[in-house]
């Protein structure tokens, strides 16, 4: 209707290039063998590789896509490869794909209902539906963040708020008549749990780290003695963080015990399930919700362990209130019919304004595998796990370094008469190694001076296959070292 | 190699799926006027229309595909439509689109260097691009986040921690040694500002809104005193916001008169241009930018009015030292070679551990453009806001409500003989008629009790006849209320 403007693109280039690039994703997923799972290039390599000036006409999509392939692809680490076992896997499965392209396409933003009823309220029956497929009980609010470290941030903010202290209003600096406050998780909790209590402004101090017992689990009995101990001096708890899958070894903490705890002493519960929640999916393992029902908030990642495409944590809670009453604030130009009446705005729970449509990728994950199709392959996940425990135990040399729960094993190459530190640089020197062949990925964690190996299973193209081969590399790495 | 689980997809069902998706969103986007703008459904309908339990099995993505179209697509509001003209716009350009496909397909996580350099490497890349676009000096740190409520809140968090009272160990609560703690912003600056004040524990009393004149510019002798009169009551100020691109109406406060009160109290300068920012990508438009370099930190929406899909907004520092301070953490688990060395890890400047790969999506939209592609579409933006502007001024019973100062037009219908009140009710049920006849989208705002329509242009596929469009919608409904 007006004039092209410079660098103008038809619809018809955006559809080629976007048939291109759908048959170029499949092409790399259908053939992992074709890529090194972790990158190769140094530090500098791409951005050396790169332009450092902006364009100053536009450039044809195909020419980008043609850099795509030749110039990011080579720093591309790949975890939706299926010899992915390093951190905690975040694997993209075909429907979730589907869902972020669509996404794109919509480009929605349901900050308020109005502006997208259906972001909304697909968000509130998806996030539903996960709620009963990992066996909760009703009276859970939920809402997707990007990450787990960001709901696990707003949770304690919740739990600052509802500690009746007037903190968002008057803040804490500068106050006579406030005590330190104090946060409780496992000396195992991940770092996601420090950095909201810095961010807090809790002070990292006042993050207390609860002693575990011999399997990495958090010891009620340590729980219950330091907060006494914290009381008497004067101090008010005010969370608990137990975590139901550590990073380093998923361990589980007891949840129905912390409730107890915590509720004697009118504390906030707040439950990391990032990893391991998807996995309540699984009928046999339903107790990982054990004594969450008792909890004021929990946070699953379906990027993690739910094949859905990064990012999408789900935050979960029961004090919905003390969620708004930490956050809302609604100025003129947000004020519709619909934010003073039933409908829920999302932007009410959290800092942010902007809301992606998150919620479309996971709804069709859930469909596309349906509550059979995901306990199938979390199940597959935890059962790799325990064979590949078998063959490490099996094998003389080896050891396992903690007990495998779910999907995660801990281990090490275990060469007789080396000292803790010397096991350190061997297993170290194996690892990158074994890395640096490309062909599968492991990480690593130190646990009480003890050096170990992570397998970790949970992406969505992992089979026997996979896990047979890191085992293999890993033994051959083990004879070169 | 293993037997298929339940459920599972061949990669043809994703291939047809897939191609079938980019058709129809292809469709959508070339046919506008088969969508309402605004969604016409009601509170629950979406959520009435889908199950209330999950599948059991799996289904096909084609049965997806068919219930977007029927079910969710009556409840999107369409932010991609050309007739969006409500709150700022978020469109989504085609390259942004084909570059979430790819990002989704690749699921790469940039937490570490390591874990994906290319999503490191191009987001500085990318980011050091999008500065020299807007005309800005060396020395500029960014990162992606994915709202300005995010950055803001991670640039005042730095300003927290650069006070030097040690906030980040010991916290703010129960000490006996801190002020209050004091930050400033303009009357018109928008809630992230609040929001990001709250979150850290500052206390919303101690956000100090300084009065603006009558252009709703932030006045720097009120800022002066404000900060002289805070010092004198025994406070600490430790930041000021200015907005280059207020919400309700753009205005723009003056930059280098507060650097220089800033510098002189030693305040941590963070400007909010989340919306006006990327406008400095036109010559004549670069005076935004004045003063801007003199600034601590700065936040700029790509998702907004640089038409990069939801969500990308970047936060700019000069300090990184300090963001870092706020932020980093380094467990076991997360330890490389990288983690040491030279290589940037961009989950020391946040928050967030997980990072989504959102470069490539920018990047895609500055190369297809260009800086003059993208300079040719803002100046454009800024022509029609002023044109929409001369026909209201032209027009007998309408008037302008604040200066036109990039592409944002507030006005309002004003018959004689009303009251400010009648005037409010009146031009409120105009919007409603206008809205609800969904050929396009405004908002509204309210200031000094003044009540008042918001035509806000910035999407993309906005051209001359759509604002023509809106102006014939606005006249109808006018005689008609």
């Amino acid at each position: 209707m007006s004039t092209p403007l410079t660098g103008d693109l038809s619809p018809e280039e955006f559809r080629a290039a976007a048939h291109a690039a759908v048959d170029w994703i499949a092409d790399l997923l259908e053939h992992p063998e074709r890529q090194h799972v972790r990158s190769r290039v140094a530090p500098g390599d791409i951005r050396a590789a790169l332009p450092a000036t902006p364009p100053i006409g536009g450039e044809p999509l195909a020419a980008m896509l043609r850099d795509v392939q030749d110039t990011l692809l080579p720093g591309i680490t790949h975890w939706n490869h299926p010899g992915f076992f390093a951190y905690f896997a975040n694997s993209a499965a075909y429907p979730g794909i589907l869902g972020e392209l669509l996404t794109a396409g919509l480009n929605a933003n349901g900050m308020l209902w109005i502006t997208s009823p259906t972001v909304v309220e697909l968000e509130e029956t998806t996030l539903d539906w996960l709620r009963q497929l990992m066996g909760l009980g009703a009276g859970w609010f939920g809402e997707i963040t990007d990450t787990a470290s960001v709901s696990t941030f707003y949770a304690l903010a919740a739990a600052r708020e509802r500690a009746g202290l007037d903190i968002r209003a008057q803040g804490m600096a500068g106050r006579t008549d406030l005590p330190r406050l104090r946060v409780y998780c496992s000396e195992h909790a991940h770092s996601s749990i420090d950095k909201a209590v810095i961010a807090l402004g809790l002070g990292h101090d006042n993050l207390v780290k609860i002693a575990c017992d011999s399997q990495y689990r958090m010891r009620p009995d340590a729980l219950a003695a330091a907060i006494d101990a914290d009381v008497a001096a004067g101090y008010r708890p005010i969370a608990v963080v137990p975590c139901v899958g550590t990073t380093s070894v998923t361990s589980i903490d007891p949840v129905p015990a912390v409730v107890r705890i915590a509720r004697a002493h009118d504390l906030w519960v707040h439950v990391d399930a990032a990893y391991a929640g998807p996995a309540a999916i699984v009928p046999e393992l339903r107790y990982l919700m054990d004594g969450v029902d008792g909890a004021d908030s929990l946070v699953v990642n379906p990027h993690k362990w739910l094949f859905t495409p990064m990012d999408c944590s789900v935050l979960y809670t029961k004090d919905p209130a003390a969620l708004k009453q930490a956050f809302a604030l609604l100025p003129e130009y947000l004020i519709t019919a619909t934010t003073q009446g039933a409908a829920t705005n999302l932007m009410d729970y959290g800092l942010q304004l902007g809301r992606r449509f998150r919620a479309l990728k996971l709804w069709m994950v859930l469909r596309a595998y349906g509550a059979e199709g995901l306990a199938s392959r979390l199940r597959a996940h935890c059962e790799l796990a325990r064979d590949f425990a078998g063959m490490v135990h099996y094998e003389g040399g080896w050891e396992l370094m903690a007990p495998v729960t779910l999907s995660l094993v801990c281990f090490r190459h275990a060469p007789p008469g080396l000292s803790e530190e010397q096991l350190a640089v061997h297993n170290a020197a194996l690892l990158e190694r074994v890395n640096a062949n490309g062909r599968v990925y492991l990480s690593h964690t130190k646990i009480d001076g003890r050096y170990m190996l992570r397998l970790a299973i949970g992406n969505i193209r992992t089979d026997a296959h996979w896990v047979q081969l890191a085992w293999e590399e890993l033994r051959v790495a083990a004879a070169g070292v």
